[in-house]
């Protein structure tokens, strides 16, 4: 059966290679899953189980998420106050739009916000670039002047001010018109062509980790801008917690690739010049989203919490 | 309730404002759709039906795609064989990876191939650049000295050399490793962040204009590279025509919108720098996978034949 390459992308993950570095193999080619598989443990960091949003639905699946509290500090604190407060629990996933988004709150816009709940919240659309923690990448980028990595996430930079780009799994904050900018009720994920266009416009909050597949392959919602025309369509929210506040059998644990580590350099590297039998002409080039930071997870999760998961790819 | 505004894609359809020119209200801001909904007749060509490749699957749903002979005459051609002699019928999609493709064919690789069907196809990775109908777009492109239009498709040149490019929802043939280029009896479509790195090392010979949802939503598979593990899990094929080949009535007719007409300058300059209320900051810029010309349907196609398919966005 004729096959494609499996692409090394941007929620690429496995449970292969996580206790240590393995003894390369001289005569194989250098691919990007070779290159994880030898970075030793110093060239990851696991990111703080606080910044972790872990979404259960009620058919079954688990949605995790990296908070990005760097680019939208009040949403994110938001968000955690709405997970600790259990006010996401019994939502539901209400719109599934193809080639675009799937989204995920209040559908009626009803339920009674908790108190510290900052609303308004500030336009936290871009930040200084100044400050940030920031691994340019040598390529041009349509949008802006610069493009790279901070932490987990894909970073755009131009006159000063740095934004997290929409990228296929990136999530961000509902919102109505100006000035309103959301709270962080109502998030959305990308599950298409990336919407670049809404960059700077938006307050982009965070990365699917793990689980993008529960998010990605719902049926589309049939009614305006991809809104379930049935309340009965949508997919129940069973809960929304930090994975700071699951018990410990129950906590995912991920481990994001340094940027400033030699493996993420010859990461991508190789992704942009691919080495492995099958490319005959390596692109010289690789874009943001396809650079995001390779993120694997540092334990097993138990499988009976994770009915709807299909084992990660390598 | 909270929303993104609607995303006039690269696959946006409607079927409003098909019969002729609608008078803009002065009062409103310009938008992607208002310019579509204005656009003279004369800036849209029929797609001819001996370039739609019709999928309808057996659980329903119906998939259209352009098919791109400027750029893959021979893989083109053995899909015209394919399913002019019925032989994609009865086959299925067999894997369904999330973030990646969704690809369809026979399973086994086992089904004789018509002996009309040239194989081993030439590698049509690349062609000229010289003689293309190639309208530019202005930004710059991390993969290419530059990016653009043909047709209904996305291309990049460099070097004096043009392809098609991997975006969301272009259909590309499934091959072994090299020299073997595959033969069209096998496809994907791409369903998430579009690997630009498999560019010019596949044969990619189509656009998915309309049903991308039967192939996007589809349950990920959980064997090794997203085949399903259990055949039970395939999408049978009802069966696979040129739209020529379909009775009048059960025919889809497609437009594109012309890349070198008024409207479609209008339509990306608007898509670059948007007017309407929510957008606060113009992104000054599209990329090439945002800019494959708007595809309209030209008649309806009877929704007895299309039990799966919502109704197309506007």
């Amino acid at each position: 059966m004729r096959r494609l390459p499996s692409l090394i992308g941007s929620i690429a993950l496995t449970f292969a290679a996580s206790t240590g570095v393995a003894a390369p193999d001289p005569a194989a080619p250098v691919t990007p899953t070779s290159i994880l598989d030898a970075s030793p443990a110093g060239d990851w960091t696991e990111i703080p189980p606080g910044d972790l949003l872990v979404i259960d639905l009620a058919r079954g699946g688990r949605v995790v998420i990296a908070l990005a509290g760097a680019f939208a500090p009040v949403h994110v604190a938001n968000i955690r106050t709405l997970a600790q407060t259990r006010w996401y629990d019994g939502l539901a996933i209400e719109r599934v739009q193809d080639n675009y988004v799937t989204q995920w709150g209040d559908p009626d816009g009803k339920k009674p916000l908790p108190p510290e709940v900052t609303q308004p919240a500030p336009a936290e659309y871009t930040r200084p670039a100044a400050g940030l923690d920031f691994t340019a990448l040598p390529f041009p980028d349509p949008y802006a002047e610069r493009v790279g990595v901070s932490g987990a996430f894909p970073v755009a930079m131009s006159g000063g001010e740095a934004w997290l780009t929409h990228c296929y799994g990136m999530v961000g904050v509902g919102r109505d018109l100006n000035p309103d900018t959301g709270t962080g009720a109502e998030l959305y994920a990308v599950i298409g062509q990336p919407p670049r266009g809404l960059d700077r416009n938006i307050a982009v909050v965070g990365r699917v980790l793990d689980g993008m597949e529960h998010l990605a392959a719902l049926p589309r919602g049939t009614a305006d801008l991809g809104f379930y025309a049935d309340p009965a369509q949508r997919a129940p929210i069973l809960q929304v917690r930090l994975a700071s506040d699951l018990a410990a059998a129950d906590r995912p644990r991920f481990r994001v690739l340094r940027a400033d580590s030699a493996s993420y350099r010859a990461w991508i590297h190789v992704r942009a010049n691919r080495q492995d039998s099958f490319f005959l002409r390596p692109a010289g080039a690789i874009d943001v989203c396809n650079a995001m930071p390779p993120v694997r997870p540092l334990a097993m999760v138990p499988v009976a919490r994770r009915p709807g998961a299909p084992p990660h790819r390598g």
